[in-house]
C-alpha cells in the first residue's frame, strides 16, 4: 500500500500510547489525561438537547451560526479586551485542531520557517513538519533580547499557547509584547492557542490580540467546559484570513456540529468559578508536594506540571507504571530532551494524593 | 495578509453562492439543496440526547467508539455483501469531507495522478488540485474498453460516487469490475464513495467492495437520515489504510462528535424506505415532466438530475432565478462544459411541482 511521503513524517501520539496503557492496568492513577475530570455542565448538555428538539441538525452556515460569533465577538470584546473583534471577524470550527489544520493549510508553504515557542503543544512541529515547513523553536522564558535576536529570519509563522500545554506557563505582557513586534517586523501570522484562558490560577493571562489587531487567537470550549468530544472552538482573525479559512472549511470541516454551537452558545454564559478555584487548589497541592523533590517551575495555569525527572523520561514513565501503577507523558514530545514528564492534575482529590506520594517515592 | 501558494487553487463553493443566492429572494423554489428535505427522524434524535445524558460529551477512541465500528461492519457484511470488512477496518469520522481530507493527505502527493469519474462532486478534483494532485476525467458511461486505454497511466487514485452528486448515475456490475482491475494493475487506490447508497430506487447498486477488496469504501449518515450539520461518516478499508488514516486523525478531526457517534448506532436500525419510496416518486414525476423539454439521463438514486440546457449554465442558473426565483446550481462545477444545471428534487411535492413547471417554461 502506498501512501503520501507526508505520512512518513508523522506516527502514533505517545499521548494516545500513554491512554492505552492506562487501559491495560487495572486501577491505574492516570496524569497523563489532557481534559478536566469534571463533566460537562448540566445548564450545557440541556442547550444542546434542546437545539435537537429544535432539529438543529442540518448545515449551518460554513463560518457557524450568526448567534454564535456575535457572543463570540462580545466574549472577545469583554473579557479579553480585544476591542474591534466582530462577529466577521470569527469563525467557528470544530476543535483546535481543525483550527491548526485550516490555518496551517491555508498560511503555511513547504520550507517556510515557522516559530514555535517550547515547550510546545506536540500538534504545532508535528502537522507543519507534516507539511513541509521548517520549525525553529524559543523557550517560553525567552527575553525581548533574545527576541530581537531573531529580527533577520523570515517566519511565516509565530506559534504558542497560553497558558502553556504542557507547562501551564503564561507569557508576560512584555514577552507577548516581542512575539507581537517579531511579527510585525518579519511579516509573520501570529498564532495564538488560548484554550486554557479561563485556567489561570494568578490573573495573569493576557491576550495577545488585545494590543496588536493582526493576532490569530484560537479558544476552544473544549477544556473550560469539558465538552472535548463535542469538537468546538472558534478562530479570531483579521478579515481576509477568515475569508481564506471559510473558504477552504467548506471543502473540508463543513460546518462546527449544528446543536454543538447552540450548545456553545449556552456555555458562555456558564460560571466556572468553582471549578477553577478546585484546580487552583490542586495547583497549589501539587506545587507544595513536590517542589522539595523535583526541579519544576509553578504552574501558571492549564492543569499541568512539566517536571525534570532523574532519569530519561521514557524509562521514567515506564518505572512509574510498574512500581506504582502512575501513567504519565513523557517530556520529548513537548520539547528537545528527555529530561521531562507531564503531570495532570485534572483528577479527583483522592488520585491526586495518591499519585503525588507515588511521584515523592519516585524522586 | 500573505496564504498559502495552495490557497489560489479553490475558491468559494458555487453551491454556497446558490445557497446565499437563495436567501435573498422571498420564497424561492430552492432546487439548490445537497440535502434531504425531511427531519432527521426522532429516534436517532432520542439516542443522541440519551447519549448526552449518559454523559457521551468527552474525547472517543480516535477511530471511533467500538459499538459503532462493530455495527458498521456488520452492515458492510449483511447489506453491502462485503464479506471481510470488521471493525478494525472501520474507521469512525466527521462526514465524507472529512473522510476525503484524510485520504487525500494520507495517500496522494504533489503530481500525483488521479482519475475522477465525471461529472463529479466538486470536492474531489478542487482538493486533489489543492494538494497539487492532477486529475483525468472518464465519463460516467464509460465502457470496459475505455477504462482499458488507461492501463499504462500510472494512477495513484481513482474515486468516483456512485449513486452519484450530481446525476444520479449508479455504476454498472461491469463498469465497477473495470476500475477494479484498472487500480489492482496501475496499484491505485479505488475509492468508492456511497453516501448515497440508500436512495436507490431500481434495486441497481452494489458495492465494488462486495468483489474488491482493496477497495476503499465512504459511507455517510449525512443525507440517509438528515444528519449534514451532526457530522458523522465511515471508512472501510484495507487495514495498513486504516491504521494510517487513524493517524492522521489524531492530528487533525481527533474523534468524530461522541453523542452523534451514539446517534449512528440508532441510525443503523431506522427503516427509511417510506422515505426512499417518497423520492422513488418524485424522482418518477421528475423525469416524466422534463425528459420531452430537456435532454436528460433518467436518474438512478441520490436526489438529483443533471439536465442539459439550452444556452450557457450560468445564464440559464441566472434566467431561472430572475424570471421564475427558481435556484439551481450551474453545471460547470461538476463537470468540464457550460451545458448543464444540477436539479434537487429533495423537496416538498408543492415547491417540486412549481419548480418543474418554471423548467418546462424555461426550456
Amino acid at each position: 500500500m502506498s501512501l503520501s511521503k507526508k505520512m512518513s513524517r508523522i506516527d502514533s501520539s505517545p499521548i494516545r500510547r500513554a491512554f492505552e496503557l492506562a487501559s491495560k492496568i487495572e486501577n491505574p492513577i492516570n496524569f497523563s489525561i489532557g481534559q478536566p475530570h469534571f463533566p460537562c455542565p448540566q445548564n450545557i448538555v440541556e442547550a444542546m438537547k434542546k437545539a435537537l428538539d429544535n432539529g438543529k441538525t442540518s448545515y449551518t452556515l460554513t463560518a457557524g451560526i450568526p448567534e454564535l460569533r456575535e457572543a463570540m465577538a462580545n466574549k472577545y470584546r469583554t473579557e479579553n479586551s480585544i476591542s474591534y473583534a466582530t462577529a466577521e471577524r470569527v469563525l467557528v470550527t470544530s476543535g483546535i485542531s481543525s483550527s491548526l489544520f485550516l490555518l496551517f493549510n491555508a498560511l503555511v508553504d513547504p520550507d517556510d520557517e515557522c516559530l514555535v515557542i517550547s515547550p510546545y503543544f506536540l500538534m504545532y512541529p508535528s502537522m507543519l513538519g507534516f507539511y513541509g515547513a521548517k520549525v525553529t523553536t524559543l523557550d517560553q522564558n525567552f527575553t525581548p533580547e533574545m527576541v530581537s535576536k531573531l529580527k533577520d529570519r523570515k517566519f511565516k509563522l509565530i506559534i504558542f499557547s497560553s497558558p502553556s500545554n504542557p507547562t501551564g506557563k503564561i507569557l508576560s505582557k512584555t514577552q507577548l509584547t516581542a512575539l507581537a513586534e517579531l511579527a510585525e517586523s518579519t511579516g509573520a501570522h501570529l498564532i495564538s492557542d488560548e484554550i486554557y484562558e479561563l485556567f489561570d490560577y494568578d490573573n495573569k493571562f493576557i491576550s495577545v490580540g488585545s494590543f496588536y489587531e493582526k493576532t490569530i487567537t484560537l479558544s476552544g470550549f473544549s477544556k473550560t467546559y469539558n465538552m472535548t468530544g463535542l469538537r468546538l472552538s472558534t478562530i479570531l482573525a483579521p478579515q481576509e484570513i477568515i475569508t481564506a479559512l471559510t473558504t477552504l472549511q467548506q471543502y473540508t470541516v463543513v460546518c462546527a456540529p449544528a446543536p454543538v454551537q447552540w450548545a456553545g452558545l449556552e456555555a458562555l454564559k456558564t460560571d466556572m468559578s468553582s471549578y477553577i478555584q478546585d484546580y487552583r487548589e490542586k495547583r497549589d497541592y501539587v506545587y507544595d508536594n513536590l517542589k522539595d523533590h523535583y526541579e519544576v517551575e509553578k504552574s501558571d495555569g492549564a492543569f499541568y506540571f512539566f517536571l525534570k525527572v532523574p532519569i530519561r523520561d521514557e524509562d521514567f514513565v515506564n518505572k512509574a507504571v510498574e512500581k506504582e501503577k502512575l501513567i504519565l507523558v513523557p517530556g520529548y514530545i513537548f520539547c528537545e530532551d528527555h529530561n521531562h514528564v507531564r503531570l495532570s492534575f485534572a483528577s479527583e482529590w483522592d488520585s491526586l494524593k495518591k499519585g503525588i506520594a507515588a511521584l515523592q517515592r519516585l524522586a
